[in-house]
C-alpha cells in the first residue's frame, strides 16, 4: 500500500517547531495504529511534541483522530442525561467510589469507564473487585441497561475505544515522552470524548502524589482538556485540586472502598466529603441542575441506595465484609507537636510496595495492602503515637514500605502553623 | 540480568536538558548495542539529543562508547605513517580516487575504508565497482599486505567498527534524527578513530547538494570533529568546502572514475584538482610532511602509477574500458547568457534517478548511468548549446531525472557575474 506521507517528514515537520497540518495528523495516527508508522518513529514524534509543542488546533485534530481510531459510544439512547468525571490520579483518590452513585440520585446517568492502577496511584477497578463477587467487565448491553435502571455504572473501557491511544500510551511510558500536555489531554480527551458523553467534568491533580507537581502546568493541562472537550461539544470544567498530602486516611483498595461506604453513609473524613459534593455539585450543574443538593443525598441515604444497586448489579455483596491484610505494622510520631508535611507521593509509594498496587501490568493486587493514616497535616501529635498502620498479607514488604515513607511525615514543634492549602485551588471552564 | 540504569531516566535526563553523565552514555550505548534498550527508545533519545544538544566531554564519551562498542584497528605495525580522508558527501565527489594514490606518492599510508552510497550523493566502492574485476571487500590481512606494499587502499568497511553506529545510524535514519551535529560527528568520527589512523584530513561539505546547507552549521560540524579527533590523540584538521554546485563534470560511477583518472593523468577539471590537492597537503602535513609537493606527482605521472598498483591489488583493470549506459539525452540552454547557477542537490537526484544511486540498501547500481556536464557556473552559453548529457540504461528514467532538474539551471544575460564562491571556504584546526 502507497502511503500518503513519508514518517520522517512528519518527524521532520514537528522538530523544527513548526505545525501539524490535518493531514498529517490524521495520516499518522492511522498509520501508526495499522504498523505502517514504526514504534521508533513515533516515539521520535512524541519526543519532538514534547519539546517543541502542540497548538489549539493541532491538538483538538490529534485527539480527533484518536478518536477516530476505534468506535465511539453513544448514550443518546437513555432516558437520562450523562455526566462523566476524569481525576488525573492521586493517592487515596477513592472519589469515584461515591460519586457516581450520588449524581445517580439526581437521575443523572454516570457511566465511569475506569481503569487499573500502575505505578503508585490506585486504579477504580482494582478497588471494587475487592468486594466479594462484584466484576467489572461489562459487555455494552448491560451497561446501557444498568444506566437505565441505576443510572450509575463502574465498569472496565472496553479495548474499542480509541486503539491508538493505547498503543500511544504504552510507548509514552517507556520512551520518556508521558509528561506532554498535548499528549496527556489528547489521551485522557479522546477516551472521554469517544465515551459519548454530554458532560464532563476533571479534577486535575497538583502537588507530590499528582502528576502535575506544580499548579502552573496542571493549569495549562486543565485549560487544553477544558478546550478540548468544548470544542468536541461535550461541556466540560476543571477543577484543579490538592495532592500533596492523600486525600483522606486510607489508600489501598479495600480501605479505599471502606472509606467510601463511610462517605455514603454519612461519615466519612472532611476532605473526601468535601471533594465528592464539589464534583457532584459540577456534575450535576453540567447537567442541568445547578441547584442540586448532593450533601443532602449523603446524608439521608439516597446516595447510599445507589451504591448498593450499583455493587449489586455488577454482581457484588455489598454487605459483605471486606477483605483485610493478614499483616500490619505502625509508624509512630518520633516528637510531640504539629504535623505539617504528609507527603502523598511517598505515601503512594508505600502503599503501592505494600501489593496495592502492581508494577507490572499483568501483576495482581492484595485487595487489603495499603496505608491507613492516623492524623493528617493541621493535627497534633505526641510522641509515640500512631501516625499510620501499614497492611499486607506479605510481611517482607515492610521493609521498602518504611523506605518509602522515609522523610515523608514533618512533625513541627507545637504552635506550628501547617500550611495553608484549600483542597480545591482552582476552577477552570470554557 | 540486572540493568545498571533505566532507559527512562537515561532519556528524561537529556529530555529535560541537563548532561548525561559518562556512566549513562556508557551503559545506553552497550545496552542498546545488545538489545536491552529499545528502538524506540534510543529513538527518543536522539530526537532529545538533536533538540537539547550535547556538550564536547558528552559527544567524546558517545563516541568513546561507540568506538568501544567494536574492534579497534591498529595501523602501528606498518612501516609508514598514516593519513585517512572523510568527506561528508556531495554530487560529484570523487575526490578520494585521486587522492589515496597522491598521498601514498610520499610514503603515507592511506587506507580508506569507505561505503556504498544511498541517496543523492554517489558511494566511493560504487564508483570503483565500475572497474571490471575491481573488489571492495579484503580481509584485514590483505589490506594490511597492500598498505605496507602500494601504500594505498580503498575498501569496504568491516562491520566490527563501531557495531552501535551502524545500528544507530539505520535508527536515526528512519527517525528523522539524522541531522543531529553531535550524532553526526560522533558517527563519523567513531569509526575513523577505530580505524586507528595517526591523521585525519575532513572535508565538510557546505551547500545544496551536501548534508549541510549552511555554513555555520557545517563550520560547528566541523569543530565538533575537529575536537572529538584531538581530544582521541588524532591529528585532524578540516577543510570547509562548497558544495552549491557539483564538483568537476561528472556525477556518475564510472563517469566519476573517467574523470579521477583524467586527473591523475594530470589533467582533468581545475575544481577536482585544487580540491584533491588541498586536502592532499593537509594530509601530507598532518603526516609530517608539509613540504610535499602533491601537484608535482599527479603532473609526472608518480600519482598514475600508484593508482594503478592499487586498482591491480584488488583484481581490477586499470586499462579496461570502463561501462558506458546504453542511453543518452541532452539539456540544453534556453537562452543565451552566461550560467550563473548549476544546482548540486538537483544534479545528484537526476544522477540518483538515471540509476547512478540506490533508494534502498539491496538496490543494485549502474556502473554507466549519470550526468556529464558540459558548462559550469560562470561559463557563457548560447541558446541550444547541451548543458549536461545525461546517462541510463533504462529510458524511462529520463523523464524523472529531467523533472529533478527543472529550475536547477540559471542563466543570466550576458555580462552578469556568477556568485564568485571559492572552493575551500575555510580551514578548521585544534
Amino acid at each position: 500500500m502507497s502511503e500518503q506521507f513519508d514518517a520522517v517528514d512528519v518527524i521532520v515537520t514537528k522538530r523544527d517547531g513548526h505545525r501539524l497540518s490535518d493531514a498529517q495528523i490524521d495520516w499518522v495516527i492511522d498509520a501508526y495504529t495499522r504498523g505502517a508508522v514504526a514504534e521508533e518513529q513515533m516515539s521520535a514524534l512524541n519526543m519532538a511534541i514534547l519539546l517543541n509543542g502542540m497548538d489549539r488546533a493541532e491538538i483538538a485534530r490529534w485527539t480527533a483522530a484518536m478518536i477516530a481510531s476505534g468506535e465511539r459510544m453513544d448514550f443518546s439512547g437513555l432516558s437520562r442525561p450523562t455526566a462523566d468525571k476524569h481525576s488525573t490520579g492521586g493517592v487515596g483518590d477513592k472519589i469515584t467510589l461515591p460519586l457516581a452513585p450520588l449524581v445517580a440520585v439526581f437521575g443523572v446517568a454516570v457511566p465511569q469507564l475506569s481503569g487499573r492502577g500502575l505505578g503508585h496511584t490506585g486504579g477504580t477497578l482494582d478497588k471494587l473487585e475487592s468486594i466479594p463477587g462484584w466484576r467489572a467487565a461489562l459487555s455494552n448491553e448491560e451497561m446501557m441497561a444498568q444506566l437505565d435502571d441505576v443510572g450509575a455504572v463502574i465498569c472496565q473501557a472496553g479495548s474499542g475505544l480509541a486503539p491508538a491511544d493505547r498503543k500511544l500510551y504504552a510507548l509514552r511510558d517507556v520512551t520518556g515522552t508521558v509528561e506532554a500536555i498535548p499528549l496527556i489531554a489528547s489521551s485522557i480527551m479522546s477516551k472521554k470524548i469517544a465515551e459519548g458523553t454530554s458532560a464532563l467534568v476533571l479534577d486535575v491533580k497538583v502537588g507530590s502524589g499528582a502528576f502535575m507537581k506544580d499548579v502552573d502546568r496542571a493549569r495549562e493541562l486543565a485549560r487544553t482538556m477544558v478546550a478540548l472537550g468544548t470544542d468536541a461539544g461535550v461541556r466540560t470544567v476543571a477543577l484543579l485540586t490538592d495532592m500533596s498530602t492523600p486525600l483522606g486516611l486510607t489508600a489501598g483498595n479495600a480501605l479505599e472502598v471502606r472509606e467510601s461506604v463511610e462517605v455514603l453513609a454519612g461519615g466519612g473524613p472532611a476532605d473526601v466529603v468535601e471533594l465528592t459534593v464539589a464534583l457532584a455539585r459540577e456534575m450535576l450543574a453540567a447537567a442541568g441542575q445547578p441547584d442540586a443538593d448532593p450533601a443532602a443525598a449523603l446524608a439521608d441515604g439516597r446516595a447510599m441506595d445507589v451504591w448498593k444497586r450499583m455493587i449489586e448489579a455488577q454482581g457484588g455483596d455489598a454487605d459483605a465484609t471486606l477483605p483485610v491484610a493478614r499483616e500490619t505494622e505502625q509508624v509512630l510520631a518520633q516528637s510531640d507537636g504539629v504535623l505539617t508535611e504528609l507527603d502523598a507521593y511517598a505515601v503512594g509509594i508505600a502503599a503501592w510496595r505494600l501489593g496495592a498496587g502492581r508494577a507490572r501490568k499483568e501483576d495482581p493486587v492484595q485487595a487489603g495492602a495499603g496505608v491507613e493514616l492516623h492524623a493528617k497535616p493541621g493535627d497534633s501529635v505526641r510522641a509515640g503515637q500512631p501516625l499510620m498502620t501499614l497492611h499486607t498479607d506479605t510481611p517482607e514488604r515492610f521493609g521498602r514500605a518504611f523506605e518509602a515513607l522515609d522523610g515523608a511525615v514533618v512533625v513541627a514543634p507545637a504552635g506550628t502553623a501547617a500550611p495553608a492549602r484549600p483542597l480545591v485551588i482552582d476552577r477552570i471552564d470554557a
